[in-house]
């Protein structure tokens, strides 16, 4: 029994005591059109509010006193506040408090953060400092926490191997919930054949998670059959999945019990697909659910967090009503909260008031009982939190040398094995392709788009840079650097000619984690994150969206890359769990097949 | 962390095994039509079954191997095990084995029963008894227990009286999964007046179950608005309800967020109403759940159990599976079980093989993987359970004498107040009429078909006696008396002389327990219910179901009684949380005014 628990009990005890007619209540929204995510309606009711709590959904006129507050929300919707299920704040490089500022306003008063990247880069360190700063929002942050640190421990380096040994420390620490995305497992077929041991380790973890009560996503892009069944059996049966991309594996997923993560994030786009299993089969909703994953923050601020999917939601088809469930008590029953998702009596007064369904704009927002936006715009101070030091030196590698990187070859054209970039996608090609070799060394060729990649350990573990060449990006000249890259979080550098990647990368190193773009030798631009390498402090959303627009159009006008979204797309080719061929600090990777391959093909 | 989840996942890693090729299924239920309640479709796949496990759902080709036992279903339909999710053993007279041994072959392999009635007679002393005798069955069966008994403390005088004190060692108990029927707090208004002190207490039970991850049930009959939120948040908010019986009272609750258990027992019959908010109103079914609440052994053993019920809602207009739904997954959800009410990977294999939707017969059942029951019969020994004597010993009263139940009148004619029995109903009429007084004395008169009942403390506390008349059972001659008396369960008789009401009630006494017919100073005929002075462990289903058909026809054809099931009726004169007029041990109550009132009229 928690303090909490005693603390509710006594403050229901006076819900009960208004509710018989002794007292009144502190607020009534008034005459609006109640989105009952329960029963599936919208109808003409009050919401009456007393403390943190909603007091009842109905007529509320009883309950109106002298001190009561009734705002008249005559023609809007009264909805239970948003809840965004699975997301990364360093996708979107702001620290819990500033991305909270962003999307509280839009209606979302809960999120449920994965630190799955902190948590590579930092271990238990940095996820316990995200956990710590999460007592710093007024709006409901929860976390589920990696249960294996890096992703395939055979095939890369995180800066902290997390396993079944830690999940007792993390499990237990304040606002964890459970465990993220199983990435170990996602895929199955290789994981079971080439390290079974893994599967042994994350069922340690997730039968101890849900002894406790905890819960446990999953991840299984792609899966099908007896592979997605061993899957969801390795998460312990209750999971979900966030990276459902057609409409088929989607009522394969709900078939099997899995709830449907529908992504709709920055890059990743997946909800108009997944919503056909509903808009054309008509299956049961109850286990499909919208989530982000991964927002930047120029989305956030021009178009709005769950609001904006939720319309994307009703456009493709879906009653308002289920829409909104697929944000409110969809995701509230997944998790097992039992005081939000739903406007219920003695609930928490978590409210988004929507102007229109059509726009979804929301006129007001209530957390906790307490107004803390209006049309958009945060009333309350959220002060602005600062990482303790020790989460800033995550970048602990010395500076490389053109050496470093080199790739040798032995004749004067060598095969290559280079990476096939796919725009928007994860998944890659294997291409081979010819390059010609100067003094002892493979030259990457921009006239054929051919550049050089590579992959630094940076948490001066095994000092180890895996070397590959990229197709796709079409810079012409110059290199950049990110010390961002899914999900081990080394550095990746991407570039014409080693000299300016080695310069960016050194930048990288210099700065303490960050983005840097070289051309001719000299930084053009770059932009410092110091915390886990991943997340700024130091500024807001609106500074970091305009910093991270003016560093595409660098990489963009001045360097001729012609992918939008260079750093997040460089970023994924480093992510083991999607194939065919990605770079790590070990050397190019052959996902699938577990193995490393030399970038140059030997005869 | 329990034995049971290590268990889990080592079982869990071996199913793991078997999916990625390594092994085969024990038993594939081959090509049926799978009843898949989460997907809300009925589809042609396999369900392969791996120890207690199901392994998967699906094309399950590649999982059959030579020792596999491939069962051919083409045709009939593959549900997940039913779940009864709020009922009484006590109801049916019969032991948990006994009931389990009539409710497995139809379906229904999970029970939430509510050891209410045992409470009521013993305490914690009954409730581990039933608790324990669970140990003994191959199906689920989890107890909800109460968290006061009697309802009214004012009013009635219970075996024991149950608080919050003791919810630390019932809700930790084996086999207790939260608390049952709130029966304290159902009559909202009245209780808040006249016994607040018991809310304080009842909030304080139900905070601390839900503290500890249990379910706490309600019981909201006829509430609507701020005295159901009131109701609501003292369960702790997530709760339902099983006594919701009109549309109107339905759709208010699922508004409200309440869980409407539709009842569907042997007498109250609920669920045709209640189901009418889904077929006309179409409001989301997924907190409709169906529940016994009450059975007989003979409905058991005649009609069935949730297949009889599922069928029936069916008939109203459901498509069988949102029927299907309202006995596996609504309830599993509500309930908080992972490991059942659906047809998933890892789950345990609890199937119901139903023949097909209009008749509802149960082909086959399966519990934990193992074939319990083929053509609805039971095909596994489930041996008799004898209680232990401490629970036998629940009647302490010695025997009662005329003088102890003649009700004293000063004039010629008295007038006096008069239970009103409603058929088929819990409610009550509050009737005046006018009795003749002899010697001294205010006698019934059964051609005005005014009758004595009286109520008798049988647990050796008090020695009160309730006296009163009563109108409605149309008894020419003679008495009946039994130790079943909702919710309290003192010895209840009524009849149309002191002198076989005396009788009665005595030979009940003598036995320790059970139901007594007299007619003209001699028992006609009885039935010993030994366990708590309520169920029988001497007896199995069909025995009952006879004996309780030949106390009724007695009743009917010697007695000239004319209400069916007057046994049941009887039983429920007692119950001070209906209205309008009840007889309990402290005498005639006034049930909404919380008072006792005299059965003669006093000018």
């Amino acid at each position: 029994m928690k303090v909490d628990n005693i603390k509710k009990a006594i403050e229901h005890r006076q819900l009960i005591d208004v509710l018989m007619g002794n007292g009144f209540a502190d607020i009534v929204l008034y005459k609006g059109n109640v989105v009952n995510v329960v029963s599936g309606e919208i109808y003409k009711a009050d919401v009456a509010i007393k403390g943190k709590y909603i007091l009842m959904v109905g007529n509320a006129e009883k309950l109106i006193g002298e001190n009561t507050l009734v705002i008249d929300v005559k023609g809007k919707y009264i909805s239970p506040g948003f809840i965004d299920s699975h997301m990364h704040f360093e996708s979107s490089m702001l620290t819990v408090t500033e991305f909270s500022r962003l999307s509280i306003p839009s209606g979302t008063t809960t999120i449920v953060a994965d630190p799955h990247e902190i948590g590579n880069a930092l271990g238990p360190l940095g996820i316990k400092a995200m956990a710590d700063e999460i007592q710093n929002v007024p709006n409901h942050v929860h976390l589920v926490i990696p249960a294996l640190t890096p992703d395939c421990p055979k095939l890369e380096t995180a800066g902290y191997d997390i396993t079944s040994k830690d999940m007792e420390e993390l499990l237990n620490y304040k606002n964890v919930i459970g465990i993220g995305e199983l990435q170990g497992f996602s895929n199955a077929k290789h994981v079971y054949k080439n390290t079974p041991e893994i599967i042994d380790d994350l069922l340690a973890s997730t039968s101890y998670a849900k002894s406790i009560g905890k819960v446990v996503d999953g991840n299984a892009p792609e899966l099908f059959g007896s592979e997605l069944a061993a899957h969801i059996i390795a998460t312990g049966t209750k999971c979900s999945c966030h990276e459902t991309t057609t409409k088929k594996e989607c009522v394969e997923k709900l078939r099997q019990g899995v709830y449907v993560f529908m992504r709709e994030g920055s890059t990743q786009k997946n909800m108009a697909e997944c919503i056909r299993a509903y808009t054309e089969d008509k299956l049961d909703t109850r286990r499909l659910i919208l989530a982000t994953d991964d927002m930047v923050a120029a989305d956030l601020e021009s178009l709005g967090h769950m609001n904006e999917i939720i319309r994307r939601t009703i456009k493709q088809g879906v009653e308002p009503v289920k829409a909104i469930q697929m944000a409110t008590i969809n995701p509230a029953e997944y998790f097992g909260f039992r005081d939000r998702g739903a406007l219920l009596p003695g609930y928490l007064a978590d409210i988004a008031v929507i102007s229109d369904f059509e726009t979804m704009k929301i006129d007001a927002v209530f957390i906790e009982g307490k107004l803390v936006a209006v049309k958009g715009k945060l009333i309350i101070d959220i002060p602005r939190y600062i990482y303790p030091d020790e989460v800033k030196k995550s970048v602990k590698c010395s500076k490389i040398s053109e050496e470093d990187i080199l790739i040798k070859g032995n004749k004067n054209y060598e095969k290559v094995r280079c990476i096939g970039l796919i725009p928007d996608q994860n998944l890659t090609e294997a291409l081979e392709e010819e390059l010609k070799t100067v003094s002892g060394y493979v030259l990457p060729d921009p006239s054929k788009d051919i550049l050089e990649i590579v992959c630094i350990e940076r948490y001066g573990r095994t000092r180890g840079i895996g070397k590959a060449f990229v197709k796709g990006f079409g810079l012409k000249e110059g290199a950049f650097a990110e010390s961002v890259s899914h999900d081990a979080h080394n550095i990746i550098a991407v570039g014409c000619n080693v000299k300016d990647i080695v310069n960016a990368a050194n930048r990288v190193i210099e700065m303490g984690g960050g983005i840097a773009i070289s051309n001719r030798g000299r930084i053009l631009e770059e932009l410092r994150l110091p915390v886990g390498g991943l997340i700024t402090d130091e500024l807001d959303g609106h500074e970091v969206a305009r910093r991270i627009k003016s560093l595409e159009d660098t990489a963009k006008n001045v360097l001729g890359c012609k992918v939008h979204a260079p750093f997040m797309h460089l970023s994924f080719l480093s992510l083991t769990t999607s194939p065919k061929w990605k770079i790590t600090d070990k050397g190019l990777v052959d996902v699938n097949n577990f193995k490393i391959l030399s970038p140059v093909i030997e005869d």
